[in-house]
């Protein structure tokens, strides 16, 4: 094998003085040895790499794999043949993408790279998972679809199956309220019944209640669903409570957790979760807790025997680029920089709530009283009614993205309950990733689009 | 809006003769020209795109996208911030990916450019089905997912579904037999039954005759699958007594394409069983057809609104790099890149058969006769029968990738039929993309294998 | 001409809503517009650009060039064809460099773009040069050659020719002694005549006086070189009395300002030397001051016609990178971004100074007394003098890079005085560019290797 | 040291079966091997590297450079810092450029990858000089200047200096005329006094005859330069004769080879020229003969020590990308590569001379007799002469770049004697890189143009 080792050896020879090359090898060494490093210890580096480390890394995985070899003769139908180079770059150079018809994690014969490299970023979902607050899980694996469809293939991988063609009866799953579409759409996909539970108002908060849960159930529901993150007024749901019911009725329990990891008080509740029931795999996005294009997302789990299930449900092959995405993203970061985003995000959630306070204040306002670690949701009763869809607008055309408004007389889906909800509000986010800048500058902003419309 | 006229414009107020400027101008205009054209037209260029006109198109696009705009106040928990410059290059700059929690196709308002990307890709699609042997097709979708996964999305849009809470009996499919894990576990994923009708062996070939079809089908019965490109010593099904059968019995008919856009003569059977009878959807590979990295399929069909259906379907968001390593391919090769690789094909097709059969001549073989416009068998007869799996690993030793080994009397799965098939044989072939050198040197390395084997 | 607005109109034929598309077309002309006011005012941009949209402004640029343009039947000798298309990053796609045999900043009639591209640059220099502190300047131009070679392109175009086959006489040229090596071979290489006029110590400050100078001056003398930036213990020369000493005596006056545009100091000298007598030409870094790789310089002259000398002097063609590297530092770092940079500067400067202070009161050493706004030097007297040299050698071990030992009884070079200089010592750089933490993180590496030496 | 051996140790301990990852090890070992026999060899690889393998070792030399090292602290003013990652692409991560102080192939302390890339660059050039032609060959340079700053300074290097304070009176110059104004700027930049020989008419062929040159010469002349490439009428010189005649009067020998590398012809007349008498320098352009973006020169020497003193006398520092892209061309071509170009340039040759020939016999025109393997001038004699210069204005706007229209009665300047020419002609070029249909294209275009004007 040639080795960077033989390089140097080759460049001594050359001109160039000896201890001139030993300065230049003690940088390459720098360079090389966090990738060593990484494939010992098998966990997220805690200094970031950058951009160059990683294209090495990659470089040397993707000339791995059967595709970049000239010298073989390929005569399959599918060997990874690509038109043009910019077709390398989406790919990260793994054009292979991964996956077997066997399972989704098997070693592919063409792709050596490409499934050293998928088990990379398992291993590293795995160790960011424990460190980013759930040390109680025991697998994990990166989907490369985003947390719609994972639910869906968690769902068909952990769902009782036909036996000897007898149709199931066991095919409705518990829904604590959570009005978001996809969610519907991902039990829809397998032709299952979701069995959802009303949210209640309690004070400014929509709460679904463990009794209430507990009274939807019937013989025929072989799982439950519960949520961490989503916006006010709708809290998270009791994960502690739903988990021990689900180890009680033997339910197949998931979690989403859409953008969770972000947050250490919601990864608590996860934690405890675990610990005090029963939980089968907890669903986070890639884009919304690692700051990754969209496309991907991390299944962990408790029981490891859950994550190899899924594994194996998955039909076939799939694109490598979001697995590639959540590397860069992760390594990129290291801990040390996910823990700054952590604190600079808590740092923006004072901030948005302090400004939006002083707001409140000056409009005879008032912050709804909801428990959340991200969003925080501005009460609007004194606006005009019949212009508060007008605020919307005017802030997407004032350059806010991400606010929503309700109108809970006019539309109740967004507040997770079937209850006119007493205020209309407006809720806003400082996830992981906003800046400072941006925070004050969408409450500038909201302070102008609030005075433009009044003043119409 | 600043544009192309006002720089060229204000490059005349330089230093720079007028007239060396208009020469450039020329260069320049050439340089755009295509984008009008592809998007007034909405069709494949018949003249290839260069990467660089890719590139510039995907950038005055991507840059419409809100991530890209600093000036905007992002507060949202999704938002496309991602940590690394490598994942705008891995996602062609559409951080945001493709989708609404609403459908596939659903323009995305934090997302101009993605959105409008994705109407491009789909009505390139149709355009390049029809170009490519399927005038009849009405609408068609790039999915971000594979074809096992396609199957599975096109079978949940299209299957029946429960009503009333009433769980449904129509949940069985029929399936000409076609030995593929993936397909398999497409259908599994949705908890249907598949219905396998055995195939039979008719002289080298094994097909699976309409009348067996017919008899397996019952009342449970909702669809049916039919396959054109598959190796042999299975041929394609006949897709047009299929097509008439499923119209005659109200079945979903799903055409697994896999990699049969390359062939005018696979694409000829499906053209003709449109016309019949019942096709819901063709399936088919992005990679294998179109030379991309692996993650997409194209789903035509001749039915609009079945391909609506499936847009709505799919679960959430997805990732963007499917899609836009499809139209790098499409608009890279023009469809003159594409008939050029078509007719290459034939070449290398016709050149692996007279090599194969100049080899098969010397060790007393015979190529199996099987109609198949991609793949080609050869007997193995004479072959130690105790080191055909040798053979195989050989192969990949001495770097030919993709030929399958098969000895009937040790593992019958691959040849689509119970019946033990009355030979050993190999598999090559001379699919798009391949180059006639790979041809080439992949019969002169099997020439060495057998040699090196044999003797030992 | 292809436009952006007709590109934005035909999205609008899209099935994405007009206001999605509005909202890009927004972030779209945010991006474009920089393109139209560089052009328009001609001037270094208040605000940075991003990498992207120099990209995008090169692409247009050197889409122009008739390499690019597929169309052409190229049949000269020189048509700018290259191999790979690593070579169109190397160049910024501008493959046909500048210059023509006329002179270098004649348009080429192939390359429309890149002869803009060019003109760009030199109005950019001219326009930093104005804004960083030499308002009275009337031209500047971007040389492919670093400051070595400029002043020996400088030299040869402002010095006295042959006339009528007549040896000249005047080929002398005054030089307050300035210990580097390219100042001499830039002279060496026109084979004129230095005449160095020693530098003399005043405490602890190497000066070289005006008395001095005017005493070595004599009737073959054509011409004298001043210095701005240089180490310890030389200062920068008395560029006023230099300046109305060659108005004096008709001298060309060339004033080599290497690292001096990060300096308001340095700069503040060399307007003063203009405005009293005369000054042919300013000759600085762009790496040292603009941070490009190295490989170009920026001239400046109160004298346009002294410019075009220059230009007119160059023979043949060269490489555009080293403009292009100095269109994307000022573009990159806008106004604004010099502004923070020279802020940094002081700050960093002050920095190490107090932490030398600190130290040298440790070892009972002193911070020499030498004027200069960038580098300091920290007397070593007490050091093991034969050790001197070991303390470099260790600095480089230890990573750190720059700084100079000197011990003059060993070697006078560098001192820029015959005198034997009263003590040992070492030079630093707080120079533009550098981080607090480095400068942080050098001086504790010198106590260290300090410590390291001393005890061996 | 980490090492790709150490890589792949860990690799296997991964899931993935140890034969997956030994068949990505021979792909990566076929990947790097080239580089280890680059480094032995120290000669042009016979077969082309691709572009991926060039930029890894490309980042392997220039990650040893300082500036890469972030844990280095930098306390210099020349540390090649840059604003943008663009740079690092501009200078293919070579950011300190080449050459000292000292000279310009000394080893720059700070960027050990740079030094031995330029290392690998001069021997690479040495190679090719020596396999392409010229074996008696004893050292070679890439200069980063192009042809006409490269005379410049190897005159400036070769030419005899003062001595003493002593002006020299040997500054004449002989050149057999040549008509390009870049090398007589090369000369008076130097302030040398250049002696043209005029050229005679024989035929169709200009020459410069030794004869006269033999009068031309004086005691003060102390070199003589001569060419090889050129374009018709002009012919190459005698350079047999003419080294022969350098060697007897002890006159310094450059030979302009500008485009000549390309030519086995004109190779062949050098390598007799140095066996026959003195040559101490050969220049060529690297754009012209490696396919390079413009501004690099390759300078050969059957004389060793000429190529140390042209190195020396380079004052400072220079720009790296010339000496890459060299690089680039030489690798990823390899010399299979450069001999293939050279063949097609030869096919190309003789298809412009047929395609001449027959558009010549149906204007009644004939091709110029002028012995050349590159060029190609065919009569104008029956052209309206006041409308040749339109000729040249038609074609540029045709799309024909490169081609010469002369009107001897005009302009006299191009046909290389003080003679008027017999006839108007034009000139065209079968060069190295240009491509049979650009031929066939040009000759297409010039018929039109030719019968577009003739009709005005």
């Amino acid at each position: 094998m040639v080795n960077i080792d033989n390089i140097i050896d080759l460049f001594k020879k050359s001109k160039v003085p000896e201890n001139i090359i030993n300065r230049g090898k003690i940088g390459l060494d720098r360079f090389l040895n966090p990738i060593k490093v990484l494939l010992e210890q098998k966990c997220v580096p805690e200094e970031p790499w950058n951009d160059e480390q990683i294209k090495f890394f990659f470089k040397i995985l993707s000339q791995m794999d059967i595709d970049k070899d000239t010298r073989i003769a390929h005569v399959g139908e599918r060997e990874a043949r690509i038109v043009s180079n910019m077709q390398l770059e989406i790919s990260g150079g793994f054009c292979h993408g991964i996956g077997r018809s066997g399972f989704l994690t098997a070693p592919q014969p063409k792709a050596p790279g490409s499934s050293i490299m998928y088990e990379i970023a398992n291993y590293l979902a795995k160790d960011a998972m424990k460190k980013f607050g759930l040390p109680n899980i025991k697998a994990a694996i990166i989907v490369p679809v985003a947390t719609g469809m994972s639910l869906t293939l968690t769902l068909s991988a952990l769902k009782p199956k036909i036996k000897d063609n007898i149709v199931l009866e066991k095919n409705k799953i518990l829904i604590p309220q959570l009005d978001h579409n996809s969610i519907l759409k991902s039990i829809k996909f397998l032709d299952l019944i979701p069995k959802i539970i009303e949210g209640k108002i309690f004070g400014d908060a929509v709460r679904i209640t463990i009794e209430d849960i507990e009274k939807e159930y019937d013989q025929n529901c072989f799982g439950i669903i519960s949520f961490t993150s989503f916006f006010p007024p709708r809290e998270s749901d009791d994960l502690k409570e739903i988990s021990k019911f689900a180890k009680k009725k033997d339910l197949v329990h998931i979690i989403i957790n859409a953008y969770g990891v972000q947050s250490p008080f919601w990864m608590k509740l996860i934690r405890s979760a675990i610990d005090a029931g029963r939980v089968d795999a907890i669903i986070q996005s890639t884009d919304k807790n690692f700051l990754t294009p969209i496309g991907g997302s991390l299944i962990a789990s408790p029981i490891k025997q859950n994550i190899v299930k899924i594994s194996k449900t998955y039909p076939g092959r799939a694109s490598a680029s979001p697995i590639i995405n959540f590397i860069i993203s992760i390594l990129r970061l290291g801990s040390r920089g996910y823990y700054t985003l952590i604190n600079e995000q808590k740092e923006n959630y004072k901030l948005l709530k302090d400004e939006l306070n002083i707001f409140a204040n000056q409009i005879n306002e008032r912050i709804l009283e909801v428990s959340n670690p991200i969003a925080i949701a501005l009460s609007l009763s004194n606006f005009n009614r019949n212009k508060l869809r007008d605020l919307g607008g005017a802030l997407y055309n004032l350059g806010v993205t991400g606010p929503r408004v309700f109108n809970p007389e006019e539309e109740q889906f967004g507040t997770c309950t079937k209850k006119v909800y007493h205020t209309p509000y407006i809720v806003m986010n400082a996830a992981i990733g906003a800046k400072k800048e941006e925070i004050i500058k969408a409450v500038k902003r909201l302070k102008k689009a609030y005075i433009q419309i009044m003043k119409k």
